[in-house]
């Protein structure tokens, strides 16, 4: 039994308990997994255990060790090719299939970049640091593109010595350094222009792409559309917001910096222009922004084209397509989207009378993040005695004093915000199960919670788990594949777990956790 | 002149932008650094140059690269001896002067480790990894704490082998762990109970202090009281939250967690109970929420040596003692909390008519925020046309567009929130000046933004620069001391900066920055 400091302890749930949010409904079975959230071969076995590709946890943590990041390569596999399937069908007789960059900000180490390859992706990078691992991936550079609101020339040079297949370009000031970056490169440079020289062409040519914010922003299931975005991203698309000395076709007032980019990349001879660019947001369910965003860069396109003789030849939809969190969460899947943008993108260029451009778009939660779940192991287990605020538990009242009170359980793990700040940092919800062992016991309210010296330090805010989990437990959190890693901390100086593939009954560290020694090897001593 | 998107560029500002918040007042001068948030040897040279300790930024840009955390050791050295002799001071005649710990877990290396000690400080840790920093600057076991929701078997193992002076016990679970690993060492077991063991005593003493939640938070101008607090860490001191079997002094629903472990602590021959603890807060201005503690925990000794013979010699009121990060802010100074903490002690003391006891505290942010500033170089800089909320920009009113606009300037440095999380975590403010130059252009309402492909990675959400800030500049962002370094991630594989301990006119790396090698040590290839 869990140390409780609410005289008598907790009592397990046979209805909600007043502390629960309203979305969280107790479930029928804790022992049930919801397919949508695991790794498809993710399971509990005969003995109660969660395993995955049929290595069960206790094995993970006797060879690995927690906390961990468990992450099943054939699921990243299929749900890689299950994108880029979807899409390819879906426009294979618009413009021949989709070009799918995975958004390597969310999850990258040299086996990720190497397996998007192997499936037919393509790689989204955002820093030096992310060429840097494609390059130990051994990725060919025109599988590539770099992103990034503030590039250096350094890593700008980097990215043209590796011959990436597209630059996006973040300012107008950008393409004057791209531009400037090429032209000073000698006709001889490795990689420089490869395949992307015009005939007779002597100068090297960095391929661009133009980042445009079309006032689009969704989330979840809605989106919104506005005159202008207060972001620091991309050329905006809004009249009005050209530099003061630039007409454009329709003059001053109509011309935006999105239309003055496309007018200062066609002059440039050592850009060549492929073509625009938008990202409307993160963790979409819904194709509806998707689709008012490309509608509105095809309109740009066709425009630009008349005004300019720009080619622009591709459109990059970006990513943002969502995953489940949370049982109660739908996203789409890739294949509705696709069929939605395919059919808008098909209408909306026979409206305009425009080739279709080549289509590129880039997922990284909807690949990774399902892929993966943390595996922890329990500690201090506590029941905690909390106000219940006035009024019933969901009126939205005042958190005025009545004297009632409820039990709130704490279940500490052995990792927390330093493995996995989206809590902390968006208010992210997960959820979690008791991995080791199956259970009978009656269900119990819970908050799984960190060994951080801070008291938001949460990695659950809410869930039920069975009331009789206690220290040594093995718990697992789903959905860790993305942003969790990626944005890892050594606060309180804890080692960063390191991820393991698991893959047919085997499994690899394709990133090791982190030792004292890591963690030491910086400090310059007294 | 820096790109714009805005139709014109920005206009400077004569009148504050509409753009910014109420807060936020237009600077006399733009090159003036308010003394309360540098550290007291920085200073804008005549070269305009922002320098501490007689270096320039320019030379640190130069020997160490950007970004960069620039930490005064003077400042630090200053900032720790002002508060262990501000309230030894004001505790003198009350119970002979004031354990000061500093919390490690605000920014910890050992130079650090090293400072505090030798200015008659203590160390605050928590966690293995933390002890293991003190270990390597050669900390005296007695002058360290433990502290810790979920510490390890292994963490507490540790603690005792290093004979640190106190483990700050957080559950009646890790009473019992803390009990049970000390009685099982040997009493040759080096460090173990030293200078703790009665004489006569034949098993090695684990001293040992009780955090408990007295119901007090506090946060920079206000805090409140609660019958109950809903937070991971401690002991509650509210009557009816002891376990049920427990009847205590006087009955079962009178009795606390807090009294049922004095009582379960006394009764172990292996736990010497030094005393009680709480925290009660972060960034607190004013000393009122610490009265309040300090009373109630005093009670609480009283109760306590009455009912169970509980010597607790030792008091710890913890830390959040805040600085300022804006110019607005005004903590009170460390004596200033000190002399009103002693007195609230001393009276409570008398009114009780019992002996004081010893009085610790942890401050960390307090001591190590202001001496140390972020050095990054400025990128890309954009003006970007926003629209204008409905009604005044002040009245708080809905978002709805009237067609009015403004332009934001976004100034993009070299790092972001993987080097200074707290915007994004904590939605903190910070401030930012212009420091390699200095400058007579008007001042245009600015933000801060890092170079992480995420639309909310800020690092100063709104401030007043130069209108001339262009690409190259070298701009400070100052009270990065805490939380910053100690938070900092890889995202997007950056290299995490190190941090440069400047001391009268020398500059040496006390944590060094990241290489690529080191950013991709772990990766374990394809």
């Amino acid at each position: 039994m869990p140390e409780t400091t609410a005289g008598g302890g907790a009592t397990p749930h046979a209805a909600p308990s007043p502390l629960a949010p309203a979305w969280l409904t107790l479930p029928a079975d804790l022992n049930a997994l919801e397919p949508k959230m695991w790794a498809h071969d993710a399971e509990r076995g005969p003995d109660g255990q969660l395993a995955v590709g049929g290595l069960t946890v206790a094995e993970l943590k006797a060879r690995f060790g927690t906390p961990l990041f468990v992450l099943s390569e054939p699921d990243f596999r299929a749900r890689a090719r299950a994108f880029k399937d979807a899409f390819d069908s879906a426009f294979a007789d618009i413009c021949g299939g989709v070009d799918v960059y995975y958004a390597g900000k969310s999850f990258l180490c040299s086996s990720v970049a190497a397996w998007v390859a192997q499936e037919g992706l393509r790689l989204d990078t955002a820093s030096g640091g992310e060429l840097a691992v494609a390059a130990k991936a051994g990725l060919p550079g025109e599988l590539i593109g770099l992103h990034g609101n503030n590039k250096s020339d350094s890593e700008i040079a980097r990215a043209l010595d590796m011959g990436v297949g597209r630059i996006i370009v973040d300012s107008l000031a950008e393409l004057e350094r791209v531009a400037r970056i090429a032209a000073d490169r000698g006709t001889d440079t490795p990689g420089a222009g490869a395949g992307g020289g015009e005939a007779g062409t002597e100068a090297p040519r960095a391929k661009v792409m133009l980042r445009l914010t079309p006032g689009v922003h969704a989330h979840t299931h809605e989106f919104i559309a506005t005159a202008h975005e207060d972001q620091k991203f991309g050329l905006s698309m809004a009249p009005g917001t050209a530099s003061a000395g630039f007409e454009g076709e329709h003059g001053g007032t109509a011309a935006s910096a999105a239309e003055e980019a496309v007018a200062a990349a066609v002059d440039h001879d050592s850009i060549e222009l492929l073509g625009v660019h938008c990202h409307i947001g993160s963790q979409i369910f819904e194709p509806e922004g998707f689709e008012l965003a490309a509608v509105k860069l095809l309109e740009f396109i066709a425009q630009m084209r008349s005004a300019y003789g720009a080619g622009l030849p591709e459109l990059d939809l970006g990513g943002g397509y969502g995953i489940a969190y949370l049982p109660g969460d739908a996203p789409r899947p890739p294949g509705e989207i696709a069929e939605a943008l395919a059919g808008v993108v098909r209408a909306t260029c026979g409206r305009l009378g425009i080739a279709p451009p080549r289509i590129s778009i880039e997922p990284g939660r909807a690949i990774v993040g399902s892929t993966t779940f943390t595996l922890y192991e329990a500690g201090t287990v506590k029941d905690v005695v909390v106000d219940l605020p006035g009024g019933s538990a969901d009126s939205g009242g005042a958190a005025a004093e009545t004297g009632a009170t409820a039990v709130r359980r704490y279940v500490s793990v052995d990792g927390g915000m330093s493995d996995n700040a989206r809590p902390v940092l968006y208010d992210a919800d997960y959820s979690v199960t008791l991995a080791g062992r199956a259970s009978d016991a009656p269900a119990q309210l819970s908050r799984v919670v960190g060994k951080h010296c801070e008291s938001g330090d949460i990695v659950v805010r809410d869930a039920y788990l069975p009331d009789d989990v206690g220290a040594g437990d093995l718990l697992a959190v789903p959905g860790t594949g993305a942003y969790c890693w990626a944005l890892s901390s050594n606060y309180n100086y804890l080692a960063r777990p390191g991820v393991v593939a698991v893959s047919g009954g085997t499994a690899r560290w394709i990133v090791r956790g982190e030792t004292e020694e890591d963690l030491l090897s910086r400090d310059m001593g007294v």
